[in-house]
């Protein structure tokens, strides 16, 4: 499996003119070789030149929990991993780097390399990741009913008088207990904190009349989930309802424009255009989506002004939110898949506000 | 408070001749201005030039979260916000930035400030961080006494029968019990895997007579923690106690070998030399220790070669251990600080073997 990803990458390099690819922490090191490096300052990177092998450098205290069929070079605490890797890297010509890699490391092999040009290897991998295999879509589908187990379960759960921190940690536990190998986000946002969409569970008790933002995801076999539903308790705040009628027309119209050969761009003006005619368009401060694989936040982005064209195989979000500082948030997220025949909604818990104690 | 370390910051660029300093994730942000950005593919980053205030550049979206009295620029879905940041940073001199910054961001950088040198600010930044206030220690001692109450309640769990996950899940929920704000990581490595030093949790049954090494740690107000002890199941493998009386000589000796003045590789050589007299230096396969802080692993490392002097203040681990392929691992792990009078050690929980069911 990936041995094909590996000869499909050195094929894609050729035809960008790129003589190495470097990289290290972040999601393409699995994908390439099935290992996950630790986001620490001992380097762990896959070198793989256009014509030969790939090499993968870890440090040796873990090199036993290395699993791949890659070739594995350790080195010890007191070598030098950028002298070894410069070793095997071409001294002139272009050498793409993973886009999460640090840049102090990046900085180390350009201190080395000075002749070397160092560019994005982001393009390269999107234009291989973004096209979802069957067994990624598998996973996909799997995280995401998983979350959608969760969501439902929720609607049982007493939110009144509990603390963002405590629901979070509900949310948490039972998308665990629902399958999920980890929980990457569980954003439990009430009341006014709604209105800030990246929220992080605070200690704030939420209280009757509340609408809550619970958005959350993790991994399952590496692929990502991520959905957001959303709660009130016992009763909705004043004209609640009303914009959330709009913001579920405009989270169906835009699941509705996604097929293959459309631009990214025009599934965000599918939904942007319902909720800035129902005079809400200041309130929706972001986006409409991102691609989502081992990567939460991947390619492609669904924003205004990006052109590119949707693909079958392409999975991403869809979730437009409307924020009113001060009052309340809303916002509704499901994954779907582009394909052949349109589009494959993989989150299927109920859209409806879900009113809870 | 952080704008004292903005102050001191700036008159460590101008002593090495950086102007301008440029850091996104990582710790280098929070602790500059008390912001912790998400790592994701919207950049967050603060500049700072060397005569000049600091600017943070947030996403627009994440703004209503931001704390901080550094003034805030918020950039739109449709801006780009490495133009915004390119327009007020130097065109040519040297800019310093954070380790831990994406290398994309790096190049998206280097690409519009050609005439620019960029170099890593770890060295500027480590200058700064590595010696500790009163009010850094005190996190750091607070989040030490909280994993030595889990130490403790581990003795009294049942670890045969269970899986390393879910014990590894135990340690979670203990350490957030004890007051951790959150938890970076719960290694349980029973048996065989005990000897692969960054294992992660696995489905394997734990078995009587086995050893299982317990590494965790997360986060007390933004202060890490970080320590190891041994279990063993009913009874210890052959040969462990006689290996263990060894490592905890030497684990002793290192924390006895802290005190302004000596290199950090001494204190390496100090565990270093016990566990090699006694016949198991091929078994201790990493460095004595790393600092902790605001990051996990941080200056000033123990390692051979590491001539940098500890000074009062400087705060890291001393976690010798020895790892035997197919059979069994162990080690220990205590935070300690450097003093005017020596060290002190914030993990004071039993070092001895504990004997669970």
């Amino acid at each position: 499996m990936t041995a094909e990803r590996i000869d499909a990458t050195q094929r894609a390099m050729r035809r960008r003119g790129i003589d190495a690819l470097l990289v290290s922490i972040g999601s393409d090191l699995p994908y390439l070789t099935g290992y996950r490096a630790f986001p620490l300052e001992r380097i762990t990177a896959l070198v793989l030149p256009v014509d030969g092998e790939p090499a993968l450098f870890v440090p040796e205290l873990e090199a036993p929990r290395v699993d791949t069929w890659v070739e594995v070079h350790p080195w010890a605490e007191t070598d030098d991993p950028f002298e070894l890797m410069t070793a095997v890297l071409p001294e002139t010509g272009t050498i793409a780097v993973g886009d999460q890699m640090w840049a102090s490391f990046l900085i180390a092999f350009q201190t080395r390399l000075t002749s070397a040009s160092f560019v994005d290897a982001e393009p390269l991998m999107a234009s291989l990741r973004v096209i979802k295999e069957a067994e990624e879509i598998a996973a996909l589908r799997d995280a995401a009913h998983g979350v959608d187990r969760v969501a439902d379960q929720l609607g049982n759960v007493r939110f009144s008088g509990r603390t963002e921190r405590e629901v979070s940690h509900i949310v948490t536990e039972l998308t665990l207990a629902a399958g999920h190998d980890s929980v990457s986000f569980a954003i439990v946002a009430s009341g006014p904190n709604g209105a800030s969409p990246h929220h992080e569970a605070t200690d704030r008790t939420i209280l009757p009349g509340e609408a809550i933002v619970v958005d959350f995801g993790g991994r399952v076999r590496g692929y990502g989930s991520d959905t957001t539903r959303m709660y009130c308790v016992g009763s909705s705040p004043d004209g609640f309802e009303d914009a959330y009628a709009v913001l579920l027309a405009a989270q169906k119209a835009a699941v509705a424009a996604v097929r293959p050969g459309v631009t990214a761009e025009s599934i965000d003006a599918a939904a942007r255009t319902i909720i800035s005619e129902a005079g809400y368009g200041a309130f929706f401060i972001h986006r409409t989506g991102h691609g989502i694989g081992l990567d939460a936040h991947e390619q492609p982005y669904l924003v205004e002004g990006n052109e590119q064209l949707i693909e079958s195989g392409m999975a991403f979000s869809i979730e437009p939110g409307m924020y009113l500082p001060g009052r309340w948030g809303m916002r509704i997220e499901d994954i779907v898949v582009a394909t052949e025949g349109g589009v494959d909604r993989l989150n299927r818990s109920s859209r409806a506000i879900r009113f809870v104690d």
